[in-house]
């Protein structure tokens, strides 16, 4: 490929240099949404992230399969082995069939990843699907001697993996210091040691979703589809896995020691966690009373939230931030972000009008192309990326102002940097002129504003102050320049 | 519920009431599309006429759950039980996973439906993740006698069915009287007879898509997905089924035939099925170059298309035609349902500004809205329902050239028309008026039309014809009466 670019490895805990298994060719996986509730600031992070992350790698020439799964089954309450699954609760409550649930959450977390620019991935697997290659991996790591069948149950035997090939690497804990994170519940005496995980889970009689079993009628632990999907779909080596941080311990751990115990290695070859998202400082939780979901952020239905914000602006302002850092959300900061993204599209529209002088330079633009490029290839430093684009934003404001010439080979690249890095990589849009509506609202502005320029050049001060009320009525802020007025949708 | 209604059951050849198996909820099954290309005219039809009857059934207070498939494996050339699966071809011809091509052309599906008004079904089982429930049903129909394993795969076996139940009582067949359409390929050899279809193939060593099963590693049948799942979700005696006439035999037949030969009953209460399309008096299809991707419509880019055509001119010209007709596309026809659905929208947006005189009757509104609704419960009879609404628009036209009053009562009632029926239960919707740019643009011209009408009391005819020609150039045409000035953007 044309550019090396290194990737933060959690395995590792070094930046690495990113080596595909086959030359040319990716294939990631990533751990997507439990449907049984809106999509919320927590899907956008890992959403936009691994978006970026692929759109890179596209560009760089790779060809990419992005396999992200949908898990509709087998995810208990507070991703514990027991409980009750989330998504059959969902339809409990619902009075729905729990597929009915599914359904009606899968369409709307695809609706507000598309509002944010993220791509579909090219396999959308869901766990449901898949019992039977669940099943097999089961019989798997049963004929390896890393589970035992317990009353219908099967678990992984986390001590006797843990001698054999040491569980918590990923993560970095110890066992010994582990306090496992299941609930003393029905069913608990099943499990030999509290770090077991549960593989295959005996249904209870209410229990509405379950499939057949050389063990029991049942459902498949949480864990299991990913082991089993990431396998038929990229092989049981791929290179990329991605996730959010807080499914690194126990999600990835167990993953991890599912595919060792089943297959003789872990299969992935660089695992990638992006950070978490805090609200005012604070962790986002439902306790909290600061959980905000996309569409409320999209409309400002929200106490915390003092008007809405688009879905390129949660874009922009996500990706302001490197992907391993922590994220916190305020009004302040989206209404900063919401202002820079504006100034960014006013320059992005305003560059193919700028004049070139090919007596003068690229006015440095080609070196900032490569540092943008550099930048991303760093383990997707997005945050200096954008700095390097806002570099490139004022070269076009002060050849604007006349204070900067630039030849066409500069243009031509301050064009390709807004096209292919600011929309094909970062995925940003300008939402002020998508569509043929916002063409029309361009041309219907100019009419209107034409007609307030000749009333200004006649002093009818009165037409000037009406048409402007008139258009604020509508959204439309005008401010007038020396060279005429301009004007921006609120 | 509030109304009854009459559908005609292709199983008994008549017009029958609707009585569903439990008080006041409808479950619906659907056969979906064959992910493998792009939906096409023949995917609208069924797509438009299922949704109106769900949205009819729940606006008329019914609970529904409609089930519609992805088949997303097992659908073999031809539709016969030889040959290539249709997405495995795909696949192997874009170097691709089948379900990468899955995935590419299930959205691609779902997003021409949402183009086109149509609601998405409550759930949307796939084929490939149903294959224990598949395999589970092949066992009880082996168990029963009326299949037979013949070289790892499994087939149902006609001729003794037939002797117990009568095979093709949907489509109205004889046993005798049948030609087979499978041919003679690798494999026809283990069946017994030409009449028998597969209900497991064993996979050939090249085959990209299988599983295991008692009998060999392969895939389902193409008709055995639809008997599984309806039962799944729907249990094993439900209320209509739905689909393409072309999908009556061999499809719907067999699904029948493995219903029964199960579970002793056909399970299904109401056979529905939608008439197909041609093109300018020809079947379409691939061979015979009249072959209209829904894409290709709206977009006008196909050799036979004068225009693009707007998702709803193809709603409004499907539904002008019963469902159970065959219907003609032309560009004549197009255009006609274009002027058609224009016409019906500006009425619907004159609505709200009409007067109101409670001297006056209704205006005969409450009857039009009772005889709409009599004709939609009539076996869907939209083109008839649609004629109504036609009346309602004169009403609405006739109220503004002052030839008729209305009172308030009439004057709600016609808005209920519009959006209970029209947009409600029909999914029709004023496509130049949709979102909150449409609503600027209209706020614009409010503002240009002033000006223009300004002008006009100045006479300052030079303004008025540049404003006019620069709203041309907008796509945008200005009509003047006496009242003022009318606008409409082509």
């Amino acid at each position: 490929m044309s550019r090396a670019i290194y990737l933060y490895n959690t395995a590792s805990r070094l930046k690495e240099l990113f080596k595909p298994i086959h030359e040319g060719h990716v294939g990631i996986y990533v751990c997507g949404p439990t449907v049984y509730g809106d999509a919320h600031l927590g899907h956008a992070r890992p959403g936009i992230t691994y978006d970026v992350l692929v759109r890179l790698l596209r560009n760089l020439g790779y060809k990419v399969r992005y396999v992200r799964n949908i898990t509709d089954v087998g995810h208990l309450e507070n991703d514990a082995d027991e409980g009750e699954d989330k998504i059959a609760k969902k339809a409990r409550l619902e009075q729905l069939e729990p597929m009915e649930v599914v359904q009606y959450y899968t369409i709307r977390y695809e609706e507000a990843m598309k509002a944010l620019g993220v791509n579909p991935p090219s396999i959308e697997p869901r766990a449901s699907g898949h019992i039977i290659e669940q099943i097999a991996l089961i019989e798997k790591i049963l004929e390896h001697g890393y589970a035992y069948i317990s009353n219908g149950s099967v678990y992984f035997d986390v001590e006797k993996y843990n001698k054999d090939f040491k569980y918590g690497v990923l993560s970095g804990r110890e066992l010994g210091e582990m306090i496992s994170n299941t609930r003393e519940l029905d069913g608990q005496s099943d499990k030999h040691s509290p770090y077991d995980f549960a593989l295959w889970k005996k249904a209870a009689p209410e229990h509405i979703m379950h499939w057949p079993s050389p063990w029991s009628e049942g459902f498949p632990g949480w864990h299991l589809e990913c082991s089993a999907m990431s396998a038929k779909y990229l092989g049981e080596e791929f290179d990329i896995h991605g996730g959010g941080m807080d499914l690194m311990f126990p999600h990835h751990e167990c993953e991890l020691a599912q595919n060792t115990a089943a297959r003789g290695r872990g299969g992935v070859h660089y695992w990638i966690h992006n950070n978490m998202i805090t609200i005012n400082g604070k962790k986002m939780g439902k306790s909290y009373g600061n959980f905000i979901t996309l569409e409320e952020l999209f409309t400002g239905k929200h106490p915390l939230l003092q008007k809405a914000y688009s879905p390129m602006t949660i874009r922009f302002f996500i990706l302001q931030a490197h992907y391993r850092s922590t994220l916190d959300f305020s009004n302040e900061a989206l209404q900063a972000a919401e202002k820079g993204l504006k100034k960014l599209f006013q320059a992005v529209r305003d560059t193919d009008g700028i004049a070139t002088d090919e007596k003068a330079s690229d006015a440095g633009v080609a070196k900032l192309y490569e540092d943008i490029y550099d930048s991303l290839c760093d383990d997707l430093n997005t945050p200096v990326a954008l700095s390097y684009v806002f570099e490139a934003v004022n070269v076009v404001n002060k050849i604007k102002d006349k204070s900067l010439q630039i030849n066409m080979a500069g243009k031509v690249l301050l064009q390709k940097i807004f096209k292919d890095v600011l929309t094909g990589i970062l995925g940003l849009q300008d939402e002020q002129a998508s569509g043929a509506d916002a063409a029309t609202i361009g041309g219907l502005m100019d009419i209107i504003l034409k007609e307030r320029q000749q009333a200004r050049s006649q002093k009818d001060w009165a037409k000037c102050d009406a048409l402007r009320d008139d258009l604020a009525k509508l959204g439309i802020r005008v401010k007038d320049t020396k060279e005429g007025s301009e004007w921006s949708l609120e």
